[in-house]
This record gives C-alpha cells, structure tokens and sequence, in this order.
C-alpha cells in the first residue's frame, strides 16, 4: 500500500485543483505587484467549538501531508486553466514549477483542541502558502468534525467495540476518510472495504435484511450463512419476529453461534429479551450487536444493557450534528520580503463585523495543574515562557518541503486515548457545555 | 473530459471497494446455497424527508451511473479480499468476472421525491445488484441532500445568482461533487476549480482578506488586484473599515468597479451603507456580493437588501441541517429462480419494530390537478392505471448493463427547475411544513 491520497482521483492527476479560484487569482495578482515571495505565516484555528463541545480532536493531518506532496500542476491542470483564463501566462509558468517548499508546524494527529489553537501553522512564501487553504481546511474541517463524535461515542461506549458503518450515508470517498476519522476518534473497526484496503482498518460484516428475504424460510438464510461464515458469525434476528429468529438462529448454529444482531425497534428492550432468551437456549457466550440509528447518547443510555458491540452510521458520518469544523485559514503574519531574516509582522482583519483574529506566529502549550491534568490552553507570540517549553503542542510536519512526521494510524489513534484521558473528567460529559478547559493568550516579550 | 467518475482513485482502481462488507459475504453465502442467481428486485426510496422538508431533490443519478459502470475486482482489489480472508475462493472467482448486467430505473435526475418514491430500482440477480447497495446509496444519500438545501437556497434568492463556495468545509471530493448536486439544484456557479475541471460548471473567485493583508496597505492591495484582474473585479472591503474600503476601491478602479464583496458584519445595514456609498461616488452599476454564513433563511432576508450575489459554504454543503438524507436500498420482490420467466415475489422486512417497507416491483406516477399542478405521488404494483400513463416517473437508465441516459449537466438543473415550478408554490415555503403533496399507494391487478 503506497502513502498516495485515496482521494488522489484518475480524472484530477493531483491535489492541486480542490482548490477555490481565489487562490490561484490572488496569485496571480501578487506575482504582478511583486509581494507574492513575501515571507509569510498562516494558521489554521478555530474560533469556537461546536455549540456545547468540550473538546475538539485533530484528525486529518496524515491526509494534509498526502495532499501537500500530491500538489503540484500537471498538463492537463495547465491547459484548463488556461482555456478557461483562469489565470495568465506568467502565472502558468508559475504554476507549472510549483512544489511547496515551505514548513508546516502543527498539532499531532489525535490531539485535542479548544477555541484558538494554533492547529497547523504553514510558512514559506505567500505565493506558495495560499495555495494550500482549501484543500487544507477541507481536510481537516471534515475529519476532524467525524472524529469529534468518535471520540464522544467511544467514551460513551467504554470498553464495548465500535463499528463504523456509515458509508451509505455520505458521499463514498468521504465515507474512506470518515472511517479513517472514526478510528483514531476510538472505533474498533469499520464496514468500508476502501477504508480496509487504503488506511489498514479492520474490516466487519455478515449480512443484511435482504439475505432473509431472498430465502424461503428465515431457516433457510441463516442455514445459507452459517454453511458459508461458520457459527461464528452474526445472524440478524429483526426480519420478522424475534424471539422466533433467536430461536431458529440458536437451532441451526448451536449455541457456538458467535452474534446476533439487532437493528430495529427498542433497543433496550429488545437486547434484555434477548439475552434472557440466548441464555436459556444456552448459547451464553453469544454477542449482541446492536446497530439502529445510534448516536452518543443512545449508545450512553445502553451503558446497562446487555449490549456488546454498537454499530454507527449516519450520526458518526455526520458528526453528530456537526458535520464540518469552523477552522480557518488566516495570513497571521508576513514580511515585507522574501529574505529570511526580515521581520515578521503580525496582521489581522480588523473590521468591527466580527470574525477578527489575533495576529502573529503563535505557539501553543497546555498547562497542567499539580495532578497532571490539564488546566489551560496556552497561546502565545514571542518567546515561550520557560513552565510552558516542555508543554508545547506544535510539532514539525514538513520542513522545507519535505513530510517529516509520517506515522502509521495507531499512532494518533494511541495519541487521542492519552490526550482525553489527560483532560478534566467532565471533558467527556455528553452535556452540553463550555470548552473543558480555557484558552488564555500571553504576549511574549518579542510578540510576532 | 472523459466520463469517469471524479471520484475514481488511484489507490483504488474501481468503484468496487466503496461497498461495505456484508455485502461480499452475503454473496459468498448466496453462491453456496444456490440462491444467488434468484431474480431480484432492488428499491431505493425514503421512509420520510427531513423534518419540516416539503420536497426532496434526486441528485447524483449521473454519478451513480459512472459508478455502476467501474464497479470491477481488479487484481489489486481481489489480492486485497483473499490476504484479508473477507471471502472464500469460489467468490473470488466469481467476482473476478464481475459486470452488472441487470437493468436500472429511476426518476431521472433533477426531479423531486417523496416519501416512498422509488427513486431508483436495481434489476438483476440477487448477487449483481446486492454489491450495488452502498455505491449507490453513498452517491444519492450526499448528493440528494447537498440538492435539496441548494433548491432551497435558489428559490430564496429568486433571480439573483448563488456562488457555491463550500469547499473548504467539506471533504475535498465530496466537496467536488456537493459543486454539481448545488449546479442541479439551481446555483449559478462554483468556487471550486475541480468542479469545473470535472463537470464544466463555471467558476468564480478573485481574492480573500489574507490578499489585503499581504500588503502594506488596502489601497496597495486593491491597486495589485485590479492591475491584474481589471477592473471588472470583485474587490473584498471588509478587512478593515467598510466605509474606508469603498472609497478607495472606487478611488482605485473608478466607477467601472466589477463589484464589492462584504464577508461580515449585519449584511442586511452594511449593504444598504454600501450601496448608498457606492451610488454617490458614481459606482451606479458597481454590484454588491454578500458571503458570510449564509443560508436559505438569510438569504431571504436580504430579498429586499441591495445585494447582487450570494455566495454560499457551508449551508449549502452540510445540506442545511440535513447532511444526508435517510435513503435505504431494500429488496422488494425476488423469483426463486434465475429465470427470467419465474413469477417475482413480493418481500419486505415484517417485525414490529419499526423500518417496514411495502414489498413489490413498483411504479410511480405524478398526478396532476384541473390547473397542471401536482397533486399527488401516486405509487403502486402491478399495473398502472391508464390515466397515469402518461405521468410515469421512472425512466430507463441502465439496459442490460449498458448506460443508456447519459445527459449533460444542463438537463437535470433545467429538469429540476421545472419540477419545482409546477408543484404547489407552498412547496417554496421555507418554514417546516408537511410534504407539499401527498403519497398514495394504488394496488394494481396483478401485484408485483
């Protein structure tokens, strides 16, 4: 399996054109006023939470570095440009040398966030650095809202596997990269064959309604599969009456029978009822999966219930009522040149219509309290003050142009277990309520 | 510009990975037993429309078809199933030489639907249309709601154009294909360069704040952009003071000025102020767009506002509080056998607990009242009264396996206009309301 982008299509030769014009429009107007090799610093961030989060989790990091190297401007990316006049002939040439030569800093992949952190910061040139917004804000606008609700799903669920099963209800290439979300967001494994073939993820299924009533007899169908899958599988027991599928489920497999699962109707109920009946069929060590319209709260109000595997689709896809991210993509300083030694200075929007941000290359610390546990978001311009240097959050991605920080996808998964665990308790409260921990913002001494 | 699916990936060589594994085992489980030539009848509908929703929007039918048409196990693909042990050898083979070869119907793409509607029905054995499901449901599911929100937003806006600008918010090729479903269902134009690079759809965009700040002042910036853009451009006034801004874009382009963009602020006063200031410094023909969190709801509220453009994020691609829409792909009648001739049997899935459908092959018909005006969905089984005819909904779009409804992207967003406009005008209403017409279901003479 290569590192190439899933999302690397046949039709689009590279990541260059998810991309919104402006981008390559302001290009093209900078490399004319001469400003475009401006030194220049943007980050990514957001402003708020989703209304009533605690906590936000960075997912997506591994796919921004994917895209980053995968961006560059084929023939074919040429010639469109240029039929359509999108930009001008001194801009093509541009274009056509373009690799990101820059640094990227930023969070590790699995990290939490809050209101203001620094999540990626990108520097190089202007030219080279604006290019890079919309492919970067979709990236981690949509991973990281899916692994938010991952993330709230998989304390809900404590130590009870997760299945992600989402792919049907969001566009299929979004399904791959939510699946991947999903996983370091806590999920076990996932039902997306691309996601299995792309990312590694472990991949789980049996059946569904339609192998029921294909067959004759509900006999016949679970005969059919467990001929075919062994009695270790799940039979689905919701097709007509229950406690006759569990029952005929239990005939033909033996109490080996590895699952049943459960798909409709409610769920509590139904998951005691048939407990109660696997366990006086003596098929006691058989599972129950449950799979019908789940969110973190359904899965929370199963917590006593004799539940052993949850299966999530629309709400995880979806992220649970929130589907994209706020992040942003803001200029927060430049120089006056390209010279790496001319200074940088801070710049924001201003305008009093709100979405102002603080200007300046930032650095981002979380303090801990006496028990270790964290206590504060700490953002800052200028020199980190010395309690904070051993607490820095930004780590280097690519430097110079080249992806430094690949890893395999248990590392972010492992990182976001360990950086929720290190919040306060209430983080993982399903209620509403504010960021878990506060941002505060320090000026250093020499502030940019 | 080939017909291959944007979403078409390198790593993965056919559509055929975007499914979810149940749907390989069941095959396995199929081919075992002998059913998995059975005759089948697959139905993609929805139990309900979003909340408050008084119509939905087919959209993603074209997509669907590219689908259908890569969906093959290459050597890459069949290496990956046999290492993981998701099925067994004899299936392998089998789908080794995989086509679809059945027939496909549906409401052609643009139209509206229902709750119940048979918005596509898949045709074939049992083990051809089965792998079909999560494609298929994955492609309509997005599409269909990104279509939905954007039909809103266009008859919110009446003759004004929309701008898609959505895609920073989400997945970088969801994004792509949320830039054609917003094109269907009636958005002017796209920010997003893939889009127009894959499907035509024009594309916009000129600068954002960070353009601005790159310079040492906003009159440097505005003299770069219309340098370079002319000045017919679009320049952004709202990184500093809006008022400020306006006079020197005038200063710098003269009353020629293409336009002025406010991304912030109380849209509705800023674009009165605006368009005051505009008209007494001579820029009389200078248009207004207006980019900040918009939404249906908004952007009706600026009906009576001086604005000339909307541009939409992301609103538009988490589909307005509906980022999928509930479509299931459920078998509805099956022969027991493969023959061609066998009689088909109505199934549907019977427990109490919720999620029934209506089994049977069905079709659909749109009733019309004394003035033209749809009044009723009128879908049933067997045989179509001879009144309706003529109203049919379904069309022919696969025959045999091959693709026989290709269209440019122009027919469905013509389609869809149409449909819209002879529904009853409460269809247009923006508050939440039952569907605007009614479902009913007819049994024909010979069900099934």
């Amino acid at each position: 399996m290569n590192t190439a982008d899933l999302g690397l299509p046949v039709d689009v030769p590279s990541t260059a054109l998810f991309t919104d014009q402006y981008e390559l429009t302001m290009l093209q107007a900078a490399l004319k006023a001469g400003t475009a090799g401006r030194r220049s610093v943007f980050e990514v961030f957001t402003r708020r939470l989703p209304e009533g989060r605690r906590y936000g989790v960075v997912a997506g990091t591994g796919r921004v570095l994917d895209a980053v190297e995968n961006f560059r401007f084929d023939t074919d990316v040429l010639d469109f440009l240029a039929e359509r006049n999108i930009v001008d002939e001194p801009t093509l040439k541009w274009l056509a040398g373009y690799r990101f030569s820059g640094d990227i800093w930023g969070y590790p992949e699995g990290e939490v966030y809050f209101p203001g952190s620094p999540i990626m910061r990108v520097e190089g040139s202007f030219a080279e650095c604006v290019l890079l917004e919309t492919v970067i804000l979709s990236i981690l606008n949509h991973d990281s809202a899916i692994a938010a609700a991952a993330s709230r799903m998989s304390s809900a669920a404590g130590d009870r596997p997760l299945i992600e099963m989402g792919a049907r209800r969001t566009h299929e290439l979004a399904a791959v990269a939510a699946a991947r979300a999903a996983y370091v967001g806590g999920f076990a494994t996932t039902s997306d064959l691309a996601a299995g073939f792309r990312y590694g993820i472990p991949t789980v299924g049996t059946s569904a309604h339609a192998f029921t009533l294909l067959h004759d007899h509900e006999r016949d169908a679970f005969r059919a599969q467990v001929d075919s899958l062994g009695r270790g599988t799940t039979l689905l027991v919701d097709t007509y009456d229950v406690a006759e599928a569990v029952r005929t489920a239990v005939q033909v497999a033996g109490p080996e029978l590895g699952a049943v699962r459960i798909d409709s109707g409610d769920l509590l109920l139904v998951a005691h009822q048939v407990r109660r009946q696997l366990d006086e069929l003596g098929a006691t060590r058989t599972r129950i999966t449950v799979t019908s319209d789940l969110d973190e709260y359904a899965i929370a109000s199963l917590a006593a219930a004799p539940v052993d595997a949850y299966g999530v689709g629309t709400q995880l896809v979806t992220g649970s009522g929130h589907p994209t991210c706020s992040m942003v993509y803001k200029l927060v300083a430049r120089a006056e040149s390209a010279d790496p030694q001319a200074p940088l200075v801070p710049v924001a929007k201003k305008s009093t219509g709100g979405k102002t941000s603080v200007g300046g290359r930032k650095w981002a610390a979380r303090r801990l309290d006496a028990d270790g546990v964290a206590e504060a978001e700490v953002i800052g311009t200028g020199e980190v003050p010395a309690d904070l240097v051993d607490r820095q959050l930004l780590v280097e991605l690519v430097k110079s142009g080249e992806v430094v920080a690949r890893e395999p996808l248990a590392a972010p998964r492992a990182r976001h277990a360990a950086a929720r665990a290190n919040l306060p308790l209430s983080a993982t409260q399903l209620s509403r309520g504010e960021p878990v921990i506060p941002t505060e913002y320090v000026q250093g001494r020499s502030g940019s």
